[in-house]
């Protein structure tokens, strides 16, 4: 680990467009491509700290607006930040607060300073601006911050979209400024929604700026997945081979597979963790429903390859069981499984690139995946 | 541990009327006086069976009532059991279903054949004798096995409790002519309310049966200490000295301390588990509501002496956060905590008897304990 410089991603081998690599933090150095799950809260939903490290989760998203609600960002920092206020012991990307506020904050006004808003807790008047956002995220001290940008809904106004991702080029240069600690990664976000030409403005504006990692923002808010992809695949093309991609927000299985074909390196988002809740089990055979009566019928694990805890102790009849008695051990167990499958889905990922398979392995792995609708 | 017999319960000291002994099973041999996490419906609530054995849990209790209804005892069975249907490979013991039939089930009549109840599930009519509930628990396959009583409510007419034990009396009889399997132990219950009169007639007529244990049942049930304790003290008193004896549905922290002072050697409860899901903690200072304002601010874990996962990993603000943030690792954390803690109080109570400081380690710990109103 000690050959990599600080926040220096080395690219280990390639594939087409997808490829593996290392990527160093203060906290450990990450294998990409990577999964990351999300503790909105300060806590990946119904997941302890350990078994976070048992599953090989690399690196733990926390939700900036969150946190500064709720306990507070002093309270983390009081804490040495995330590991030390969540026990995880690991990397930390924190996102900057601005998604959430335009889906979640009530009454915001967004202006050239930054976005006012109400609290969805309290109601309470919250500011929150380029500079705001870095020190909240600071005190957080993730490894990786994310720029505070402006993520227009979709549909959007192509006009809006522009006048936005100008105003994010602007608000990054603002947290570039007020950034302080040498410890923290910044990682741009390029935005211009579906629309190529503005995918183009603001990869011209961002690139210069040359940030130890770029996000792809403004995806995964409503578009169809046919207008998704094309949008990653123009964006990851002309991000810089020898820094991350994060893809924000994507974590589907098929959608991995997809992003990975693309070059991306990083991926976070709920899913995994809120369908095991809703009861359902990720396999290579599609999504199993726990609900249905066919599992409770299977003496058998959810994935027999699966080295998860509920793989290897429990059948599904078991699960199943307990997801009908509405028993609290079958959200935790079903999000683990979720949040493992999803990252031994990357880690098949990366040694299908490692020796130069990856097609063959997408394409077989897809054909699995969907022969059965979920 | 061969050094025991099948279901031999050996006294290893003795304190006043308290004792600690070990009690041999087919899946381990444990320590008394101990405390049976509830595992209901498979499952101790938020609890996997790693941490079960993690906390050093010994026995764990399952209600035949609940999972004859589902998933089905047939279920449970072709897992080879209740070790192997939920994952904890150590002891069991299934109480008979009558208590809860009384509860939970709807419309129930009971005759001298048995009880008639529509569950409360989907209100279908069930037949529960005492040869359809060892039929159960033969199935579920736990090393101690309740005789099926029936348990009056309180409070019960003098005449009712009489005729309710008389009847007990014929149920225990016709359970141990069912029974087959001798790798299962069933105890006898103790009826009798809080009338010493008729607790002498259920000792009289049950001690003959000479059952590897005995239950002090029909207590916890709505009377107040003041009227259960002189009951328990009656009755344990006039137990076999070389027989486990046990407290059904007993387990706050100073009923333990009572019971065992008493000469109780096992007890069960589903308050510690419960009361985490409220959001409180047990500490010997006493019960900690961590949806309260001082525990967001205290860096400090629930309970420095206590070396459960929750205490060594996370502060008290970390976990009033998740309280507070309604997140699901708050209820499985702290249902953790206090579970861990009966286990810590009765391994105590264990050392202190052994070293005949039983009555000044309990004066000492019940000082502390009530100092703080909870
Ligand atoms: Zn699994
Ligand atoms: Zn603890």
């Amino acid at each position: 680990m000690s050959d990599l410089a600080p926040f220096e991603f080395r690219i280990h081998s390639r594939d087409g467009r997808a490829r593996t690599a290392r990527f160093a933090t203060p906290h450990g150095t990450v294998q990409t491509p990577m999964f990351m799950p999300v503790g909105t809260q300060g806590s990946v939903k119904g997941i302890s700290a350990t078994e976070l490290l048992e599953i090989k989760s690399q690196m733990i998203l926390g939700n900036t607006y969150h946190l500064m609600l709720r306990p507070g960002a002093e309270m983390v920092a009081a804490h040495g930040g995330l590991p030390g206020f969540t026990a995880y012991p690991g990397p930390f990307l924190t996102d900057s607060g601005g998604f959430q506020v335009m889906s979640l904050g009530h009454m915001r006004k967004i202006t050239e300073e930054g976005v006012i808003f109400k609290s969805h807790l309290d109601g309470s008047p919250i500011h929150l601006t380029p500079e705001r956002s870095i020190e909240v995220q600071q005190l957080l001290g993730a490894d990786v911050m994310m720029a505070f940008d402006e993520c227009p809904p979709f549909p959007a106004e192509e006009r809006y979209i522009k006048a936005s991702l100008e105003r994010t080029v602007r608000w990054l240069e603002r947290c570039l400024t007020f950034k302080t600690r040498d410890d923290q990664a910044l990682f741009a976000i390029v935005q211009g929604g579906i629309y190529p030409n503005l995918r183009q403005q603001s990869l011209d504006a961002t690139l210069p700026f040359g940030t130890p990692g770029f996000a792809i923002g403004g995806l995964a808010v409503g578009e169809s997945k046919e207008e998704m992809f094309p949008a990653v695949a123009f964006t990851a093309q002309r991000l810089p081979e020898n820094k991350p991609r994060y893809l924000m927000g994507v974590g589907h299985p098929e959608d991995l597979v997809a992003g990975i074909a693309l070059g991306v390196d990083m991926f976070d988002c709920v899913y995994p963790t809120r369908t095991g809740r809703f009861g359902y089990a990720l396999t290579d055979d599609g999504r199993i429903n726990m609900n249905s009566a066919a599992p409770r019928q299977q003496l058998i694990p959810i994935d027999a390859d699966c080295d998860c805890y509920a793989c290897t102790h429990h059948t599904r009849a078991y699960l199943a069981h307990l997801v009908k008695a509405e028993e609290m051990l079958a959200p935790r167990l079903l999000s683990l499984h979720n949040l493992r499958y999803l990252h031994r889905l990357v880690e098949r990922a990366r040694a299908a690139i490692e020796v130069g398979q990856f097609q063959a392995w997408a394409t077989e792995w897809g054909e699995r995946y969907f022969k059965r609708p979920s």
